[in-house]
């Protein structure tokens, strides 16, 4: 089904009732709204001004609209901020933040639990029954503009808390932190900082625990609202919005407060920001790369426990990246196609109008400001009819299982010891050939029940635990390991028998020694796969005999049973090598398809979904019954097919 | 005429007169003096000490010199900082920054203002009738160093009061900058802040208001400054010396304080931090490029109602950019020609001696640190005997008008959409690409009188007033109107009826969408005129048939009767070509000239200046009569005929 | 003799004692414990706890090994900080920074000077007359992670004090910094800041003499811990370990503290951060460039008047360049060997086992976290073996004086005029320049006894003083000077005869202008040497007939007698002809050694480096005796013989 963004705060009332009119002629089925709007429901302290969102609630629900709820939180009033300028965050500079754009609060400050609580607990007594209100949306992109992460007083206390909570005694604290290590031993729980305005740098351990409270305390304030809501609420689901490839807070765990997830995606912005190999960024400019939004998809539907909804979905060009192309024509379409193809419940369009002041003018909607239904307007209201006509079966489970883990990009960032290894770029050209090889992939978490999987594929992952491990051992097929997985314990530290740590009972090897290389000096690498690693590479100790090896002898690649595990980070070359190798050991069936094509199946139907610049032909068997286009794919158009 | 900026405070009383003397003999007519001396005029609070500078005026006025006399407040003493921190400007990091540079000081600070009035008010009364003073520089390089803009709690408070001026009430500025968006709301102005430290972006409006109000803040000190010299001066000219393309605060606003504009020329450092196409960084880096000081002696001259002075001219290498060149043999002769050709009525060249200590020890004068007269002594030397056998007309109108607005760069800049699409590049595009025509330039703001010209070049506007709407419409000739133009209200929103806004009264076409591209993805365009374009694009709804569409069908040049439109950033073929044609179209003669050679017409006399590599045949009539060289110009040449 | 570094209190107890007995097994004379352990000795206010150090001394001493021990003060503890916050250093932001890494402290503190001394004159008097310590290394890397200029009000009122020790008068100090300009003069010290969070530049003279202050700082703290220590030891050393290639502190200077230098050598990590010419990065990424720790070591043997130590040798990959290569095998081996070839007395590794939390858990060391002899130690024991069988004799004088000043890196640095043009970069490639020549090179301060040598090179030198005047007349052989060689006087200002100033009674000539220009505007040189320079240019005045023009017809270079001046930062091409040609006026024997290859003699032995990818034959005369290796000398081998 699809949504819509809504802010009628932003728009005569007069206008309301002809929105609601329209929505329901493109096939729209949920609004959101009201998710910035406490200075219009609260202009003064205790000032309740609830009548206008009473009235756009009844608007919309009269013509057959089901309504989601923002909490406006992301965004408290002015009055707030001056009153009680402790709910202002701070930043790694020591600067209290202000008031002028949004996410400027401290999630560890009292007060401002307080005032949500407060804010919400009203909305939720006033609307927790309204039938016309299918469910919430809590707070808004938690963690954007590098907010995740505040360094204020408040923060320091809720830190200590939770490592006290954590550790139990300062001696355990200092012991898994190593902090005997430059003199940075502690004395009591109250003496712990934020690691922040350190010379040199502070003990990983240290950031890693901040970073965990960090997310960890959205996590715990996103589950207040939750909880707020429930209380007063009934048959409305919880859900909250988040973001597309953003690593600061952990999506699994805030979970637990939620029905299901939602995200927001933009291609064409993030795909901008990316540095993508070759002519890539070029071709991909107007289309956005294929699994920039796909691996966002298959992330948050396992977040989301199986259910997912595209909460905001880029409607046309936007307004943020340092460049920002028009979607080619179809593309709008497509990306809503993709993501329904994936599991998406629900892609809803940010936002209904443009609104023509403030930051976000320059960002399209499905209706333009002049209140022209706009390109983006007609392809949703083409996908409503097709999806009308087109009923979706479950999805079902991938043969692919990716392993992912928000601790390793942490990890990764607060030790890199490489410029270039970072967990993002690791992470999506790991999945990148995967999808180029056509095959649909599940995200797991460590420790998630791999026993039906053909292929489990983990590019790195900086902790083995027990579970991890059991769940390793435990796979049904292939396993393939990348460089620096199991290099730390859960502390922080190299594992006493040297990484890759607990993995050594699946696979006899040991990491001796790491370098890492810059890009211009590759490492060939020969034998079973070939092609060249070097911005990450281990020297290897162990009896097993590689499957190849670096130029100067040393192995590179190894198996033990259906164990495999790359001890370097491969060159696209290298990657594509030994991915056919480990789909080919998983008896997969696979085909490198044109660029730009992805394939997903969802139940009995299979969906080809081109992003590349040319027509392709859908590789679809013989006798494939058509149920959306064509064998002849044009380039920014779909087809499926049921077998 | 000639000047020359002098610091006697720098130099032994003793080397006063001789110094006059030789002044004189370099065919010096003005001395700036005592623009940076106040811990010498008051070395302690209220210890007054002007007997030197009553001696300085006294030696150089007896010489036969007239006095500029600077005010001294760009650099107040140490013993004002540490009575009253609050002069301090505080930063945009919200740090109060320290003594020991210049330009330090918080232009809101009323403490600060009172300070200024008070010194500027003593020299003045002691030196407002002096018969050796011509005239007052006020202050020195408002801006320089990003001081324009200041976070101090003064500015804070000035700008509350600011706003409450121009919005009248508080609903009125949440209305004009669309405060709803984010909650940003305000019960009253006090709780407006200045716009920093935001998390996200600030509203773009709010930005431009802050803005404004810092351009406004320089011109009301500016004119306290003038009104306390005028109060207790007769016959004497006040002015300040503005800076080559600098955009942060508008000199058109300031310039009602003055009775003529002054700018201080750096060509070679400016050129070196410009981003040149091809090869020019190098080919003009020692003559620098010849439209760095050609827009900036037209953009001063309209600012200046047409009397500008160059205060400060470069005479040698300078000390300040990344790499410091020395001018080519000639340049020193061949920038004072330009200015000269271009309208100045005075060029005083910085300095007269090279000062051997602190932060300006490596920055050339007419005389070295050992007092010999340098190259540039020497050029200055020529130029004064070539003037004085060479009486110059008045300046006239040119056929070409440039249309320029300070806002369009600041709106530019608070709402890019696109990190390359800079004013500042736009502009000297366009200037240069009617330059290299050999057409002179007049330049203007919007709503000025346009009925005289042939051509009105619009490179981009970000507002189009019902002033300039009225002016556009009224323009003699052919109008050109570039990219964004139109694209906001006066509020910085989006026009009701969508860009250019107003200017569909005289161009029906609409602005439907736009996009930015990298530079590496230029959409060609072809048509009339051909090229390409893709830096900032528009997708045009209109009836009209365009004149050059995109490779992609979409219209990209447009024309109604005598106004053109181009949908695109161009690349420099573009450029060429849509410039030739609207040329074409206004009738003007025109041909392509030899790089680096510049034409300019002053009255009767045509110039030909020559800043490229190789010697060049002066473009003049079969008959022409020169006054000044002759038909072949060598490099760092000048000739000049009359017709 | 060999050392290594080693932390007891990061490991067991019980492991010391076989730790010990595996050190002498490796060849291990000397191990350095303690400096980071002030937590463990202290850990709460007046609580002493150095029993275990008692036991870790006498179990190494009992094992025949010598301690050095580290003073604690790198890393005080957290309460230290809890209790006294001043001692934490103010940044140029103003920023107090925070416990939690490491050199986090103001120097400036009288209250952290209180507690340093307190800490030491514990450690002295316990173990001042333990046989067993072989002498100690003050505090850690003074100035690492950008430590060595503080902002703090106890830096400042020092700055104050040192300033009127330095001027006794403010009149003195106005005129030295030469604040007249910019109206900065001062009233009293009291007035005069530290210079940051200046609007424009602070003064130069002023940020050069706060350089001075900050540097003259750690001086004094070191020598307030040496004297603390000597007060109560006997037999005993003190040294500090200073680090490659950094200029912010003058190891001369603070050398009167000391009995020998020691600096801490770690190759890769320098390299990466290095931007070489050609593929040197990469050709050099597993070796080092030769010259990182080659100059480093002529340049701390010149700092301690003869004697120096390796103090921290990198024994693998190390954790913090963006680039961490492993050695290739037999690289720790040959920076062993190159240190005492140029008359390190000890070489001592970091460390002994590689910790596997904190900090540098992916730093290297002789042995492996799980405490296996990794390559590094294995190449220890090598030299070890090698050492007792090759009696060194004492260095000799080299044949070439190479003059190094560190306040011409910071007036290089203040006053840049070019972005290219720096101290470091100049000082390298000039080094190399000889040493690729096969050439020994001393080091020697600006005014050091010059008579002895053939060839005196003066790469650049900011001032010429009286005394270095002196030295450069009385230099027994052929002086080559770089350009801006006596640029300014000792106050930074320009010399009243122009540069190079004083060098004019040596040289006839006079720099009339300066010109820098970007990299790709090279101007090519001819003559006598040719080549090209163009990021540094003067243009010269002198009747001296100059041996080399540039292009445009002004000397380049220039020779009066011995003296020779380069009117140029030469190109790789041009460094070459100009160093050939004084080596061959200087009738020293050269050859140019194949690519990474170094020599070195020390006493009767010359030592063949090889750096390089390839086997070299070693350029030994016929009948030389190899007491070390052979006539071929493999890659990362090295050879020896006797002449």
């Amino acid at each position: 089904m699809l949504g819509v963004c809504y802010y009628p705060e932003q728009w005569p009332a007069a206008m309301w009732a002809e929105d609601a009119r329209r929505m329901r002629e493109v096939g729209i089925s949920f609004v959101r709204v009201a998710e910035f709007a406490w200075s219009r429901l609260e202009p003064r302290p205790g000032e309740l001004r609830f009548e206008w969102l009473d009235e756009v609630i009844a608007i919309l629900g009269a013509a057959g609209l089901r309504v989601v709820l923002g909490t406006p939180t992301a965004t408290p009033p002015k009055w707030l901020a001056d009153r009680s300028p402790e709910v202002l965050m701070v930043d790694a500079q020591g600067r209290r933040r202000r008031h002028g754009g949004r996410r400027h609060t401290d999630l560890s400050s009292p007060v401002f639990w307080e005032e949500s609580r407060r804010i919400v607990a009203l909305m939720a007594e006033r609307y927790g029954r309204d039938p016309h209100v299918a469910g919430w949306q809590v707070d808004n992109e938690f963690g954007c503009h590098d907010s995740a992460v505040c360094y204020s007083p408040a923060a320091e206390a809720g830190f200590r808390l939770w490592l006290e909570r954590r550790y139990g005694t300062v001696e355990a604290l200092n012991a898994a932190w190593g902090t005997v290590f430059w003199s940075m031993e502690y004395g009591s729980f109250a003496e712990v900082d934020a690691p922040h305005l350190v010379v040199a740098d502070a003990a990983p351990a240290h950031l890693l625990d901040f970073q965990r409270y960090s997310s960890d305390r959205i996590a715990a304030y996103g589950q207040m609202q939750a909880d707020t809501i429930r209380a007063a609420s009934r048959d409305q689901f919880v859900t909250t919005n988040f973001m597309g490839m953003f690593f600061e807070l952990d999506p699994f765990d805030a979970m637990r407060a939620y029905d299901f997830a939602s995200w927001d995606s933009y291609p064409l912005g993030h795909t901008d920001r990316l540095t993508l190999p070759g002519d890539e960024n070029q071709v991909f400019a107007r289309t956005g790369h294929p699994d920039v939004p796909g691996f966002s998809n298959d992330f948050y539907r396992a977040a989301g426990r199986g259910r997912f909804w595209i909460m905001e979905q880029q409607p046309g060009p936007v307004n943020w990246a340092e460049h920002n192309p028009a979607p080619l024509p179809g593309m709008v379409r497509l990306w809503t196609w993709q993501a329904l193809a994936q599991g998406a419940e629900v892609v809803s369009y940010f936002r209904w109008r443009q609104v023509p002041y403030a930051q976000e003018q320059m960002h399209a909607a499905l209706n333009r400001p002049d209140d022209r239904l706009d390109r983006g307007g007609h392809e949703a209201a083409q996908v409503a009819r097709e999806l009308a006509a087109l009923p979706l079966d479950p999805p079902a489970r991938a043969p692919v299982a990716l392993v992912v883990d928000l601790e390793t990009e942490w990890i990764t960032r607060f030790l890199p010891q490489s410029r270039e290894f970072t967990y993002k770029s690791i992470l999506l050209s790991w999945y990148t050939e995967l999808r180029g090889l056509g095959l649909d992939v599940d995200v797991l978490r460590p420790g998630d029940d791999l026993s039906g999987y053909a292929l489990t594929v983990v590019p790195t992952l900086g902790t083995v635990s027990e579970a991890a491990l059991a769940s390793f051992r435990d796979a049904g097929g292939v396993v393939l390991y990348g460089p620096r997985t199991g290099a730390k314990t859960a502390d922080f530290a190299i594992p006493p028998n040297l990484p890759p740590g607990r993995l050594q009972d699946l696979i006899p090897l040991k990491v001796a020694r790491v370098e890492t290389l810059r890009p211009e000096m590759p490492v060939a690498v020969a034998g079973t796969v070939a092609g060249a690693g070097g911005l990450w590479r281990e020297f290897i100790e162990s009896d097993l005999e590689p499957l190849a090896r670096f130029d100067d002898g040393e192995g590179a690649f190894y198996a033990a049973g259906r164990h495999h595990y790359l001890a370097a980070c491969p060159d696209p070359t290298l990657l594509a090598a030994v991915m056919a190798y480990v789909v080919g050991e998983a008896g997969l069936e696979s085909a490198r398809l044109p660029r730009g094509l992805r394939l997903q199946r969802r139940g009995s139907l299979t969906f080809a979904l081109n992003f590349g610049p040319d027509a392709v032909e859908a590789p679809a068997p013989a006798g494939a019954a058509f149920v959306l286009g064509g064998r002849r794919v044009a380039p920014q158009d779909v087809a499926a097919w049921r077998c």
